[in-house]
């Protein structure tokens, strides 16, 4: 018999879909189970992405360009002004979902044995992505008592070998919510260019800061063009993650040429969700205010319930749409299965995921949980009512 | 300034798009380009898959489960049914493309390094995707005097390495046109039970068989269950190549599981194109019937046509929609180029794929070229009449 790869063995699974059966036991036992566990918002698409769907004329479903029209590309740079970020429609490449914008980059910018350096919490994906490159993530750690603010620069370029080739960090963040400062932007900008890497930003989350913050693109600071790769996607921004439509940035010609050779090996992007994510550019700002203010009322709820549990510490998320809490427990991921598996209260219960999924360094997370607040005000109080005597049941 | 990859400056370019900056200029200039080099069929895709996009009820676009939802997998097993292909839900993972079904295949069985021998002239992208996972293809050529039958199993023999970890092929064959007779896949079967490695197939032109033949899938031979890897995926069987929906079929359950790690990385295939995929599985036989028939009288005169030109060699194809022609020239690149560029016939011109794209050994198929018979009769009839009067310029 055949034998799998030694690459395909240690592909990381999926911290989150491991418990998806357990969740559908639950289902299957009439327990309710509030989705806390995947950055899968409840919050409508915009009418003009999904009419543009409805409405198509196609007789023939034909290939799209690789890198996506140059219509819709420069309609991208347009969105893209709107943001303080100045770039042309040869600067993107339109990819199937943030995910293969990220698996290009990494192509494009590494051989196998090189490293990434990613602060860690970090979207546990990154490492699946990773993996199958044969690449290596080197964790810097950021701490819930620093609300996962930048490492020290020193941390950085402690871990920084001839074998580094980028930084990459998701802002704002991915579990962690963290909104990352014009000045620590600026900070990593000075170690790429000391030493010669890629600045990869996963910047998904754009348009999801609260509190008055605004968030700093790699792609906004003169003197980074050579070296910084955006990843962005249609997925949080019009809630349509089904779409699979992302695109990569970058000013780095040579880069974009050799992803672009990437992208013709796959062919094209889906056709229907480049029509869709094309009109999506139309939004009106009237739905960016109003998913960011339930946004911002869901996580002061979601915050204001954690903080009365006794033994909870949380991060106060600035951005996206996640939280990571610490429990008074020792083992999340026991915990996280065993409140699907034998816990239910009036037979409901939650689904959250369990943070060490979200970290490379062995050990680290064990005590934490990711919770996205993707469901309405009334559905998080109730969750967090539902956590909190969970963690009763299972602490005694 | 930060370097890309060694495999990003290996990755190949697309033997046809690097192409399309002459067709484009060609049409500014006012020339009328038959388009004889890409498989993207004028084939109108079943109304049912269309139909059931457009009348789609999607409020919020939505994450599909990473291997397809149960109900399609069930549904695609039944479809494979009645190709006597015998497979449950579990042996399928729903994919972006046949495209990406290749790449966490390659990602699954092999690590950088690794060998997988592929008859030659072969799909261009396997080489794409062999070199993103930085696995080399190691060619056994199949001649045009033969009819790109499979080369004798002492090619392979010859060929096999510690390295080898699969053969792959494409049945019926893209660029050839060659269908695989059932003792040519048992003989297939042979090798890879006596060496031990999988054997992959793209089966994503099984429905395109002629003159009575019959499509022999590998997955239908006993014994061979857990070697066996099959790709597919709706774009040539529907017409919907944008679509961007394929699948992984294979009944070795270690490999299934390693595959669904990969799917489960990149989240989702595309939600919309899941369900015009769906919706397509209940396209008619009349629609095949109507199709086959229309391809039969295209291949017919495509090959009666080229035969009629002085010095054109052409081999018999008994499946798919491409033939591969040998032209009185030395270099098709060239060739190719030229006849965008600097030539036209009453303002129309033929854009062809140079075959040297779908070889990887140096200098052959210089004299090759691949036609997709994707236009109807007339205009194949016309576009074989400019390609005469394009060689009778070019060679004088």
């Amino acid at each position: 018999m055949p034998s799998i790869s030694n690459k395909g063995t240690q592909m990381p699974s999926s911290p989150i879909r491991k418990l998806v059966p357990y969740a559908e036991d639950a289902k299957k036992r009439g327990t309710k189970v509030f989705h806390l566990n995947i950055g899968q918002p409840d919050i409508k698409t915009p009418q003009v992405a999904l009419d543009a769907v409805k409405n198509n004329n196609i007789k023939t479903l034909s290939y799209a360009r690789s890198e996506g029209s140059e219509e819709y590309r420069i309609k991208l740079a347009n969105y893209y002004k709107k943001n303080n970020i100045y770039v042309s429609a040869n600067n993107i490449i339109a990819t199937t979902g943030g995910s293969e914008a990220l698996l290009f980059t990494i192509g494009s910018i590494t051989d196998p044995g090189d490293e990434i350096i990613i602060p860690e919490p970090f979207y546990a994906n990154y490492n699946g992505f990773s993996t199958a490159s044969g690449v290596k993530v080197v964790p810097v750690i950021s701490k819930i008592e620093d609300n996962f603010a930048l490492p020290k620069i020193e941390d950085f370029e402690k871990l920084i070998t001839k074998k580094t080739k980028a930084i990459l960090i998701c802002n704002p963040g991915n579990p962690t919510g963290y909104l990352y400062s014009k000045e620590e932007i600026e900070k990593l900008k000075q170690i790429v260019l000391k030493h010669d890497l890629f600045l990869i930003a996963d910047e998904v989350y754009r348009e999801f800061t609260y509190d008055g913050l605004q968030h700093t693109s790699i792609m906004s600071l003169d003197g980074l063009e050579q070296n910084a790769i955006v990843i962005d996607s249609v997925s949080k921004r019009y809630s349509m993650c089904g779409a699979r439509i992302g695109c990569i940035v970058s000013k780095n010609d040579d880069f974009i040429a050799t992803a672009i050779k990437f992208a013709q090996a796959r062919l094209s992007p889906p056709t229907y969700a480049l029509i869709a994510s094309e009109a999506a550019l139309e939004t009106p700002q009237s739905y960016f205010d109003d998913v960011k203010a339930e946004y911002v009322e869901r996580r002061n709820t979601l915050i204001k319930e954690l903080q009365k549990i006794d033994g909870v510490k949380v991060a106060n998320p600035k951005g996206a749409f996640y939280c990571v809490a610490e429990l008074p427990v020792k083992d999340t991921d026991d915990f996280a299965q065993w409140i699907l598996e034998k816990f239910n209260d009036n037979n409901e219960t939650v689904m959250v995921a369990p943070a060490s999924g979200f970290y490379s360094t062995e050990g680290e997370g064990k005590n934490q949980i990711r919770m996205a607040y993707v469901l309405n005000k009334k559905d998080l109080i109730r969750s967090v009512e539902i956590l909190k005597e969970a963690l009763k049941q299972y602490n005694s």
